[in-house]
């Protein structure tokens, strides 16, 4: 297998982009990241992207995205696993630059969530559910995740509290990161203080409905070493991904989030490295619960301790390991199928010591985590600096 | 790159298959190729399907898949490229398995199209044309290749009995096929008399709207050695890809499948193959017109030839280069995600010389070619015997 470097990022700042399409927001970010790297022409375009047909009316999207860059020709391959579309079209490209079949990939996600109404968007979204043993019986998300907080408060004895110090801990490092939707500080209390969605998640819980795009630019390990020049190469040590029952009611447990666990196991099998290796991560906070349960099927901490580690401020910057430094999907926001790229360009950020005021000071392994639906998928990238 | 071969396949009966949903669709698809290869487990599912958000409002789908399938744990990919996104799916598979990511890849394709009324149906297909240059405007897929076929005729003088030529060879290969939708002898002449849908085509130029799925097993080639036995084991030596404008206002020449060519000229150079090595094909006969450009495109005949040919016989059973021996998506069905993984099942079939009448005879190498849109994308395989 060909060694994998990712030698450029680049993401567009997210919010409700209303006067931008789907494909100006998708060519800012892959512009920027084809720039960053220095590089013009590549082999193969991969696009994470959830749902375009049910947001804007428009599949077939990657050879439409390939055009829109000019690019027509290349080869270009859109991938889907509802909000882990992004860390899958990272797999994908990986698997075309390690297998031989590519040896430049521009690996990008996107999602405009804003061109529908409010109930149109929650149907979308709900499609990452199953539809006939969910869906159409009325749950959307936010109900499903409150499903999986009562299970974990019950079983562990996690607060609201925690929960909370979730969302104030990523709204924090968000007021640092110039591509967040968000520049707001939040507290523990206007948490607890914001609207019930579905109890135990108030507002402030969720992460929002955002547009956004994010790319990064793949190249086999040695050719991105002669680009680089004096800039630190990030290789991709470990790629894991798993999937669960998409239903809730065939879960054996709501408190464990098993595609997270199975995913990072292999990731870090791979990679050959473990949970007390990594020293920034990114992780799939659509609500403040699955922060916590992701933390804890990664292995940072033991099940049922990840809240108190939040409340305790060890994922805080500055903290034992610092986790969602860019704001994660609450304070960053969560253009879907852009998500799981977004977090990869926040972990190069943080590897090639680029992140300015929320730097992690000698960080030099990194993973992300992305989810799709309520943990019926997951995948997991292990990122060294080189 | 680690070799690639293909040891089960497995689809179901193309139709309007009302009584069964997606998933059961696809299960039987699955299952019928796990059980041709005689393999209980895998490491990952890649899943082509073009539009279950507008089809069945269900995304996530191969995490869902892979449930259904009592896999849940599994790596599970779903890509798209509109109509070529079966192709796509084998394309991510061999990615997975030459890489070294993944041993075993369940590669599948599906489509549930009569689960929403014609109007949504067009909709939903129309999703793979560029929806804001073209889509919007009111022009539906025969509007675009009637286009493309008066150009062919105004370049070429290809004529209308020629189109229809394509028809009546496909539904006669249809009528061995016990998977076909269709068991329905065509003449020409019922082609000409059948009403106008967009002029030049005829309804009996164009492809239906079909429910249906498709799977092939990959392993490495050393390994499916192994496990055959007696069996001939199919490898896979050629897989390309390209992209074209999808609007076809952007397009030098209406009369040429650019994508088509590209993604030709990669498969032949990566297998060391050429047109003339080919001894059976499946190609993308969405309509009449487009099997036409596609053998040029191929290479198989001359630009402005493929006409002539498909009249004379050259592309029927028995004929100088045998093309669409399953009846094709004109009379086997187009379910549109599993169109590109049927064409392969065909062609490992024909290769295995398990075609039974409609065996071409000592066929050894075998080619696809599946095509999103009016051409925005295609991927080309080329299969041989080991």
């Amino acid at each position: 297998m060909r060694e994998v470097a990712i030698i450029g990022v680049g993401m567009v700042e997210c919010g409700e982009l209303w006067e931008k399409s789907l494909r100006t927001i998708w060519a800012g970010a892959a512009l920027a990241a084809l720039e960053d790297a220095g590089v013009d022409s590549v082999d193969h375009i991969t696009v994470g992207c959830m749902s375009p047909g049910l947001f804007v009316g428009q599949e077939h999207l990657a050879s439409l995205l390939a055009d829109e860059l000019g690019m027509a020709g290349v080869a270009a391959t859109r991938v889907e696993s509802a909000c882990a579309s992004g860390g899958l079209a990272l797999r994908a490209g990986i698997a075309e630059v390690a297998s031989g079949l590519a040896d430049v990939v521009l690996v990008s996600g996107v999602e405009k969530m804003t061109d529908v109404d409010g109930a149109d968007a929650t149907y979308a979204l709900g499609s990452a559910a199953d539809q006939e043993w969910e869906g159409f019986h009325g749950i959307t998300f936010p109900g499903l995740y409150a499903m999986m907080a009562r299970a974990h408060m019950a079983h562990h004895g996690t607060t609201s509290r925690q929960l909370a110090a979730v969302a104030a801990k990523n709204h924090a490092n968000g007021l640092l990161n110039p591509h967040a939707q968000f520049h707001l500080k939040v507290s523990i209390d206007d948490v607890l203080a914001s609207t019930m969605v579905a109890d135990p998640l108030h507002l402030l819980d969720c992460s929002p409905i955002t547009d956004g795009a994010a790319a990064v630019l793949l190249m086999p390990l040695a050719r991105a070493k002669d680009l680089a020049g004096r800039r630190p190469v990030v290789r991709v040590t470990g790629s894991g991904m798993a999937t669960d029952t998409i239903t809730l009611a065939n879960r054996e447990d709501l408190a464990r989030l098993r595609a997270v666990e199975l995913a990072g196991e292999r990731a870090y099998t791979m990679a050959g490295k473990g949970p007390r290796d990594i020293h920034v991560a990114e992780v799939h906070d659509c609500f403040t619960i699955a922060e916590i349960m992701a933390t804890e099927a990664l292995g940072f901490f033991a099940a049922g301790e990840g809240g108190t580690a939040a409340e305790a401020g060890s994922t805080a910057l500055g903290g034992k390991l610092p986790i969602n430094t860019s704001g994660g999907l609450k304070a960053k926001g969560h253009p879907v199928g852009a998500t799981g790229v977004a977090q990869v360009v926040e972990i190069v950020t943080q590897l090639r010591g680029e992140a300015g005021q929320r730097q992690v000071s000698g960080a030099t392994v990194g993973l992300t985590q992305n989810m799709g639906g309520s943990g019926g998928s997951s995948i997991v990238h292990i990122m060294e600096v080189e």
